[in-house]
C-alpha cells in the first residue's frame, strides 16, 4: 500500500473514533442517566486521547512527507492530503505540555466562570481568565510560526481554515460603518408602526414537538439517516450518515424554538449532503464553521423566513395553535422582524447580531496582542457596547460574562457566526438569481430547487475547496457584506 | 510504571473501546435510523479491529511475561493478571487467517440460515454448516493445545472460563435421568387439575411499559445508572456504570413480557453490582455466562415467582389490567406453572428447558468429535427430541433449524443456559437458608435481604474467582442439579 493509501486507512480509523464520540456525545446529552456521567467522561477521554495519539504518531509525519513527495493523486486526493497535513500541523505544533496545561486550565476557568457568573463576580474570574489568555498567546505564537500566519489567524484556522484577518476586516469594517445608522433607521420605522397581533402561549410542548417534526419533514430532514430529540441546548451532532439534531421547547415561546429547529436542520442537511464517497476522510468533512453556520442561517434566516415559506406553513401552525388570524403571513413576519438594542448575543436579532460579534472580535484581538488585560475587559466591553449597539450593560452578567467562549479558551470562534450570516445572504441571493424555481418552490414547501443549488455548489464539495474559494466559485464574488446589507434593507426598511 | 501497571492502563483503554461499542450496539438496536446501518457497521468494525489489535499486540505478551515473573501483587491483581493472560491466549492461539475465515464463513452461514429457515430447507444449509463445523474443529484443536483442555472445553472456555465437561456431565446426566420421568408426573397431575381463570389480552402496550418500569423500580433497577427501552429482542447491554436493558411488548401476552423484564433486570443488577474499583479491568467484569444467566434466572424463575413476590405485585397488576379475581396469587402461579412438551427452546418452561439444552450439548460434542455430520443432524435431532422431550418435530424449522447459534459458529454456548438455571436454584436455596429475611422481604417488595447476600457472595466478587469456586464458596457445595430438582418438585408436584 502506498503512503497515501496508508494515510487514508489511518484517517478512516480516526474517523471511526470521531463518529463513535459523536454518538456518545449525543447520547450523553439526550439519553444517558445522570449517574453514568463519570464513567462516560472516562470512556470519551480515552477515545479522544487514542485519536490524538493516532494524529501525532510520528509515522504520520513520515507518511505525509512520502505522500507529498509522490505524484499521481487526483484533485480530491490532493485536497485530502493537504487537509491531513493541516491537521497534523495543528496537532503537533504545540507541545504536549501546553496541550495538557490548556486543557486543565480551561476546564478550571470554565468552572470558575459558571460560579462567578450568577454572582456577577468578574473580579474573582479575572486572574484565571488572564492565565487562559496567556496560554492562548503562547499557543497562537507557536502555531503562527508553523502556519506562517498572524497569531490571531493561527487560532482562527482551527475553526475556519485559511481565513485571514484582512478578509474579516473587509466585512466587519463595512458592517461597523453601516449597522449603527441602519439600526437607528429601523428602530425609528418600527416605533411608528402598529404592533402585530399577539401570538402568545401557552403552546403545549407535545404539539410543538409534533409541529417541529412536520416542518423538518417538509424541509426534507433525512429521517432515514437521523433523529430529532430533546436536550438542554439544541445542537446538531451524531455521526457520518447518522445526523442527530436536538431541540428544547418552551411553553411560552414557540417561534424561536421552531426556528432553532430550522437552524439545526440546516446544519444537518449540510452534513448529510457531504460527499458519501469521501466519508471518513478529511476532505469529506464540512469545510469549517463559517460554511457550517452559513448553511444553518441560510435556512433559518433566509429561506425559512421568506413570505413564501411562511405562507406555506402558516395553515399548519394555525391548526396546531389556533390564534385566529394572527398566523397570517404579514403578521408572522412582523413578529420576527422585531429589532431591539439588546445586551445578549444569543438573543440578538439578525441586525444587531453582527455588532455583538464585531465587539468580541476587536476585544479578543486586543487581548491576544497583549494590548488588553482581562481585568480591563469589563470597561472596554461596556464602552464598545455603547458605541456599537447603543446601550450599556448594567452588570457584567449581561456583559463580558455572558459567553462561555473565552473562559473555555476559544479565541477566533466568534467571527464565524457573522461570516456565516454574510455567506448565507450572499449564497441565497446567488441561488435565487440562478434558479428562478426557488421562490415558487418554497411557496409549496418544495426545497428541491434550492437544495439542488446547495448540493451542487456547497454540500457535495466537502472540504475540497477552502471556504473562501467555495464562496467565490458559488456566488461569483468574494465574501462581502453587500448581500447581507441588501437583505436587511429589503426586509427591515423596504418591507 | 511496572509491567502490571502498564497492563492495567492498556486494559483500561480496551475497556473504553468495549464500553463505546456497548453503547453503539444499544443505540443501533433502539435508536438508530435504519439508513445509518452501513455507516454504523463500519464504525463498529473499526473499533473492534482496533481493540483486537491491542489485545494481540506482541508487547502485551512481553508485559504479561514480565508481570508474571514479578511479585508483590495482591489477590485481586493476581486474578486480574490471570484473566489478562487468558484473554491473550484466546486472542493469539488462533491464526489471523483462521479468525478471518471464521468471521466470513459464519456471517455467510448465518445469512444462509436466515434464508433456509422460512423455506424449511436444511439440505441447502447443510454444506455451509459442515464448513462452519470444520472451522470450529480447527479452532478447538488449536485452543485445546494451548489451554491444555479438551477441544470442547476449549470452546466452552470462551463463555464460561475453566468449565469442564466432567462438571457438565455430572449435572446433565443427573437431569437426563430425572427429568423425563418427572415431566410425565407433572403432566399427569396437571391434566387432572382445573384450568386457571383466564388472564387474557388485550394488554395495552403503553400500560405494559409503565408497569414494567414500576416492577423494575420495586426490584431496584438503578435508573440513575441505566435505562429501559424498546427493541426487537430484549437484551441487557450498555456500558460499565450505564446499564441499558430493552424489552418488547405484545398486546396479547403480558406475563411473559413482564418476566423477560425481570430476567434482564437480573442481568443488569449483576453488572451494576460488579466491583466499581475494578471497572475497566478484566477482574472487574462479570464471570462468564453461567453466572450471568444465574443472576437473571434467580430473579426471573426463583425470587420473581415466589408467592411472596407475586402477592406483592398482583394488586398493581390488577389495577393496570382489571381481570376480576384472576390476579389472585394462586391463579397467577397456576398460569406460569403450566408445563408442556414443546418443540422450541426459547418458548420452553423451566422443566423442559434443560432437556433442550442436553440435546444440543450431546449433538455439538458429537459434531466436534467428528462423529456426526451436518447432513445427519436432522435425524439425530428428531430422535433425541423424541427420547428426551417425548415429541418429534414435524419439520426442521421446529427442529434443528430453530436456533442461530450453530450457523453463527457458537459451540459451547448452550450449556451455560442450564448451568445458569442450576446455579440460580442452588444460590436461591443457599441464600434463603442463610437469610431468613429474604421471603418476608419479597412479600413487601423489599429485595435488600436477597441482594445483600448476592452482593456479598456474587456481584462484588467480579471475576476474582472462577464460576465453579464462586458457586462452591457461596453455597457450600459444588454445582449440582440437586437444588433445581428440589425446586421443581416443590413447585410442580408438591404445590
Amino acid at each position: 500500500m502506498n503512503a497515501y493509501k496508508q494515510l487514508e486507512a489511518r484517517q478512516k480509523r480516526m474517523a471511526a473514533l470521531g463518529n463513535a464520540l459523536g454518538i456518545l456525545n449525543w447520547d450523553q446529552a439526550t439519553m444517558m442517566a445522570t449517574g453514568a456521567a463519570p464513567a462516560r467522561a472516562e470512556v470519551m477521554s480515552e477515545l479522544s486521547v487514542l485519536r490524538h495519539e493516532m494524529t501525532v504518531d510520528p509515522r504520520m509525519g513520515d507518511l505525509l512527507d512520502e505522500a507529498e513527495a509522490g505524484d499521481g493523486l487526483d484533485n480530491w486526493q490532493s485536497a485530502n492530503l493537504k487537509k491531513m497535513r493541516r491537521q497534523y500541523i495543528h496537532a503537533t505544533s504545540i507541545s504536549a505540555d501546553l496541550v495538557a496545561r490548556k486543557s486543565r486550565l480551561t476546564s478550571e476557568t470554565e468552572m470558575a466562570w459558571r460560579e462567578a457568573r450568577p454572582a456577577n463576580d468578574f473580579a474573582t474570574l479575572a486572574p484565571m481568565l488572564e492565565e487562559t489568555f496567556e496560554i492562548l498567546r503562547e499557543e497562537a505564537a507557536g502555531l503562527s510560526q508553523t502556519l506562517g500566519v498572524s497569531p490571531y489567524e493561527a487560532l482562527l484556522d482551527g475553526y475556519d481554515e485559511g481565513r485571514t484577518e484582512a478578509e474579516i476586516d473587509v466585512v466587519f469594517d463595512d458592517l461597523e460603518a453601516f449597522l449603527p445608522g441602519f439600526l437607528n433607521e429601523v428602530l425609528e420605522k418600527q416605533a411608528s408602526a402598529a404592533a402585530p397581533k399577539p401570538l402568545e402561549g401557552p403552546f403545549p410542548v407535545e404539539t410543538q414537538r409534533k409541529v417541529a417534526r412536520q416542518i423538518m419533514e417538509i424541509i426534507g430532514f433525512p429521517f432515514e439517516h437521523g433523529r430529532l430529540d430533546d436536550s438542554h441546548h439544541p445542537f446538531c451532532g451524531g455521526a457520518e450518515g447518522d445526523i442527530r439534531i436536538t431541540s428544547r421547547y418552551l411553553e411560552h415561546d414557540f417561534l424561536s424554538g421552531l426556528y432553532a429547529i430550522v437552524h439545526e436542520t440546516g446544519h444537518a442537511l449540510y452534513e448529510n449532503g457531504l460527499p458519501k464517497e469521501w466519508r471518513g476522510q478529511p476532505v469529506g468533512e464540512a469545510q469549517g464553521m463559517t460554511l457550517h453556520e452559513s448553511q444553518s442561517l441560510l435556512l433559518e434566516m433566509q429561506a425559512g423566513r421568506t413570505k413564501e415559506f411562511i405562507g406555506h406553513i402558516s395553515p399548519l401552525l394555525a391548526e396546531a395553535f389556533p390564534r385566529g388570524d394572527a398566523w397570517e403571513i404579514e403578521n408572522v413576519m412582523k413578529h420576527y422582524r422585531k429589532i431591539e438594542r439588546g445586551l445578549i448575543r444569543v438573543d440578538a436579532d439578525e441586525v444587531t447580531y453582527p455588532l455583538h460579534i464585531i465587539l468580541r472580535y476587536r476585544l479578543e484581538k486586543a487581548v491576544l496582542a497583549g494590548d488588553l488585560k482581562a481585568v480591563d475587559l469589563p470597561g472596554a466591553w461596556n464602552e464598545m457596547m455603547q458605541n456599537l449597539v447603543g446601550i450599556t450593560p448594567p452588570s457584567d452578567v449581561d456583559g463580558v460574562m455572558q459567553d462561555v467562549h473565552w473562559p473555555a479558551g476559544l479565541f477566533g470562534y466568534f467571527p464565524t457566526y457573522s461570516l456565516g450570516a454574510m455567506t448565507a445572504a450572499q449564497m441565497f441571493a446567488a441561488a435565487t438569481t440562478a434558479e428562478p424555481g426557488i421562490f415558487p418552490g418554497l411557496a409549496q414547501g418544495d426545497f428541491k430547487p434550492l437544495f439542488g443549488w446547495l448540493d451542487k455548489n456547497v454540500r457535495s464539495l466537502g472540504s475540497s475547496l477552502s471556504a473562501g474559494d467555495l464562496i467565490e466559485q458559488a456566488t461569483g464574488a468574494p465574501l462581502s457584506a453587500a448581500a447581507y446589507k441588501a437583505h436587511v434593507k429589503a426586509r427591515y426598511l423596504d418591507a
